[in-house]
């Protein structure tokens, strides 16, 4: 059975983000919580959370019990409709998004949350550009993608018009040369400042940031650098959009990563952690004032599956999860007890860890072959081959039976944030004890 | 309680492809083969399937009983892993598609399919051209919104770059002046081939088309005019693309609307009829020789929920009940015995029905002022009133319980194709009736 599988999965199923012929995978059957398992019974703790998405974990009893009373009244309509399951997921979500955002458009996930974001900014504020930072990540399709500062979009260039790159802040590699957090924050501001005067403040629709930098190294922001973003915005009448498709509902131990700086941004994009992935959904929380600009001019946007009243439903029922279950809480004493000192300690005990960063359940291990040269353990734009040491380390992890996510010098800590706490410290130990083994300075 | 989902619907909710203040929701509460009820207990025969998408209609047992089964195991997980319903989705779809369609890449969407596809041609072929028709929808992100060829594009212009338009066969309002089907389909490639010309034919990586053009009135495309693509697209190293979201997997009586000429794309979008909606679902079939491009080179593209396992147990589902109730075929017969003579007579009977086009459950009435002039009922682009009479028309259906969809001067008659003969005919018979009552030369 599991032969003919991994047949057919070579036969007939093409393969994202990879070589076909490296694809070398796993079969999955099943989970549980934190864990999950292969066709053979071997289990693994799952330390990504399934690409930074699964944040209930696995076959989360009560997800799966509401899925199945709202496949007993209705699974799907057309989005002219409105339905019980997508009036309420609406109404849970504005009451979590800070300031007005109180107008939510649900989409079938996070690059087409960003793609109409960005297309509500073009259109609200009738100019053609949008700034976005280099070391971004914001999906896929075509607008998404064109604004995604990393390599990923490299294959599929020229994108659409009217992009405009920045640098944000990142100490430990400052585009700088600053010396310290303040340092790093005023003069990314002020490169920002610069890039908005000569691209004319006059044309920019949007500046689209992750709250905190996701696949691209959970770079969090030095405090006050996002307020200053909401200042020039404000200032500009510029659109703030905070991609907070990883970093949201519950990732950082806050419903949105914003919260953590009491910033308020005029949209909010969301996926993944809203209903834990269990059926594809995402969204744009808008503020009242540009959802107003559209009261009685066109919207142009949508799809069949917008607003898909089973997905709405689980996005409902992972909302009254968090809350029954104070999990914010948990995650940010998961983060502040836990994680942060054993990151710490890890750091200490190996050479290859040059930084380590994160909030709440969102952490990453920046690897470097020299902690003095900072050199990366990969070079940046290249794919890793099968035999680098960061390809042995995550082999290693998995024969311990720990799943962990790396990308780039990347590895990542983002468990599911319902893990118990013995398990995070296994996790945590293993990963420890597995760098131990590895040299990274080949 | 419906009351306050109206009122938190309005206060939460952003909608798409309307102006805000214009909606005004009907909230639906539940569905049940081709029928579906509001929260007042009025009961609707869904005569467009909720835009056209549930080919199964509503809430199928088998299809539910399936979903259960598989919340039972395995909900959701990474991508990089493989899954039984992801592999078996696969090789379903695989042996269904035309050709060498063996490579089965899944997505979120019709959307996002489509930008695959034409990423994927783009970078086999190393060429950064796509042509693609005047009247097309091929979805509503920045690439497949760019590759559209209807009024939903215009807000959100300029696209992506290399998007070069073309117009198709439609002998009721022959781009060409053409006389009859015939000469419409020579002279219908006679321009594509000079359009071709003046853009470099070594420039163009793709030709994207609906094998039927859906949402833009069902234009069935003349005998012969398929294949001459196909020929045009040897002749020059170009990747056929023929979208099928709307117009495959049962829509037409065929698994795809190509298998109706006997003609083979190179790559076939699909969405919707795949899993009729139950779950967001969308992906791409990719032939041997251009999915075999990406053996040893990378593929850029992905997203968090592509594949999902119980998506793909859908659409596993469904293409089991296609089978099972001999679906295709009767489609085919519902079409030839049913729909065709029937929409003769209401042709006959209303000066305002221009043409009528279709093939299997997948129909159009064109309605017009005067059948001499051919003025649409509705001006292109244009925005309907409430109180045009195809709104009147529209509301009148729905007081008499059928739920029509409309758009432009299109009147589609899309039901479910799992619909009973005589609910098929009780339809038909009310548009019949209602159309006596609305004068649409106004």
């Amino acid at each position: 059975m599991s032969d003919s599988i991994l047949t057919n999965d070579k036969k007939f199923v093409f393969r994202s983000w990879t070589e076909q012929n490296k694809a070398n995978p796993m079969i999955i059957a099943g989970g549980n919580g934190a864990y999950f398992w292969d066709d053979k019974g071997n289990k693994y703790l799952d330390f990504s959370s399934q690409r930074i998405n699964l944040n209930l974990g696995h076959q989360h009893p009560k997800m799966i019990e509401a899925m199945k009373t709202q496949l007993d009244s209705l699974t799907t309509c057309a989005q002219i409709f409105s339905t019980e399951p997508r009036t309420n997921a609406a109404k849970l979500i504005a009451d979590r998004t800070p300031g007005d955002l109180n107008k939510v458009f649900f989409t079938n996930a996070g690059s087409d949350a960003v793609e109409h974001a960005v297309r509500i900014a073009k259109i609200s504020t009738g100019r053609s550009k949008v700034l976005t930072m280099h070391k971004s990540y914001h999906g896929a399709t075509a607008g998404s993608l064109s604004l995604t500062g990393d390599q990923r979009r490299w294959f599929s260039e020229p994108g659409i018009p009217g992009v405009v790159r920045f640098f944000g802040p990142h100490l430990y590699r400052s585009a700088f040369h600053s010396k310290n957090e303040q340092e790093e924050c005023e003069r990314a501001i002020e490169h920002l400042e610069e890039i908005i005067k000569y691209e004319n403040p006059k044309h920019i629709a949007a500046i689209l940031i992750e709250s905190i930098v996701g696949s691209n190294g959970v770079l969090v922001p030095p405090s006050g650098y996002l307020q200053k973003i909401r200042d020039i915005c404000d200032k500009h009448g510029i659109v703030m959009i905070c991609d907070e498709v990883m970093s949201g509902f519950g990732r950082t131990g806050y419903w949105f990563a914003v919260d953590f700086w009491d910033v308020c941004p005029d949209i909010i994009t969301f996926a993944k952690g809203v209903n834990s992935g269990y059926v594809p959904l995402g969204g744009v929380a808008i503020s009242e004032k540009i959802a107003g600009h559209f009261d009685d001019e066109y919207f142009p946007g949508g799809g069949t599956y917008y607003g898909h009243p089973l997905a709405c439903s689980t996005a409902v029922a992972s909302i009254n999860i968090f809350e029954s279950d104070n999990l914010l809480s948990k995650v940010r004493l998961d983060g502040e007890e836990v994680v942060y000192p054993k990151l710490q300690d890890i750091k200490n005990n190996h050479q290859c860890v040059g930084e380590i960063r994160g909030l709440g359940l969102f952490w990453v291990l920046e690897l470097v072959k020299n902690r003095e040269t900072k050199e990366p353990v990969v070079a940046y734009g290249l794919k890793k081959s099968a035999s680098c040491p960061i390809s042995e380390f995550t082999k290693e992890c998995m024969r311990k039976g720990v799943s962990v996510l790396t990308s780039g010098n990347y590895l990542f800590i983002c468990p599911p944030l319902i893990i118990e706490r013995h398990d995070l410290l296994k996790g945590l130990d293993i990963i420890d004890k597995v760098l131990f083994g590895i040299d990274f300075t080949k």
